[in-house]
C-alpha cells in the first residue's frame, strides 16, 4: 500500500518552564559552549501514514491525535510541518 | 545582547528500532487512527545563541555540541533545521 510521511512538532508552550532544556544549557556552558543563553526540548514525531486519504482530511485526523494521544494541549503546542 | 535561535532535529537513525514509536503507533491504533503505519520519534531542540558569531562558526559549533552533548551519534542523527 502506498504511503506518505508526515512530521509533527510538539513543544512546550513558551510560557511553559522547561527543566530539561535548562540542564542541557547547564552542560552545554560547561563544555564552553558560553553562547548558548537558552535551550527547549520539544518532540519531532514522523507519522507514516495509509495515502488513500485526501490532505484535507488527513490534515484533520492528525490535530486529532495530536489532541488526544500525541500532545497534551494544556502545555504543548504541536504543528504540522511541511517537508 | 542580540540573540537568535536555532533548531536542531535529532532522530533515530532508521536502522535503529524505535519502541516509543512502536507504542505510540499501537495506541494510535486503539484510538481508532488504523491508517497509522509506522511512527518514529525524535527531539526537537532549540537553541537561543548570542548573535556574534559568524554564522559558519555558529554552525560548527552546533554541530560539535551535538556531537559532545544533544546526540549520541552511534545511534542518532542530527540536523541543524532551516527555519
Amino acid at each position: 500500500m502506498d504511503q506518505k510521511t508526515y512530521r509533527v512538532s510538539v513543544r512546550l508552550k513558551p510560557s511553559v518552564l522547561d527543566p530539561q532544556g535548562k540542564t542541557v544549557a547547564h552542560a552545554l556552558h560547561a563544555l564552553g559552549f558560553d553562547e548558548v543563553q537558552d535551550v527547549r526540548i520539544g518532540k519531532l514525531i514522523d507519522l507514516k501514514l495509509a495515502a488513500d486519504l485526501p490532505d484535507d482530511e488527513v490534515r484533520s485526523r492528525i490535530e486529532s491525535m495530536c489532541q488526544r494521544l500525541l500532545a497534551n494541549p494544556v502545555i504543548e503546542d504541536f504543528h504540522l510541518l511541511e517537508h
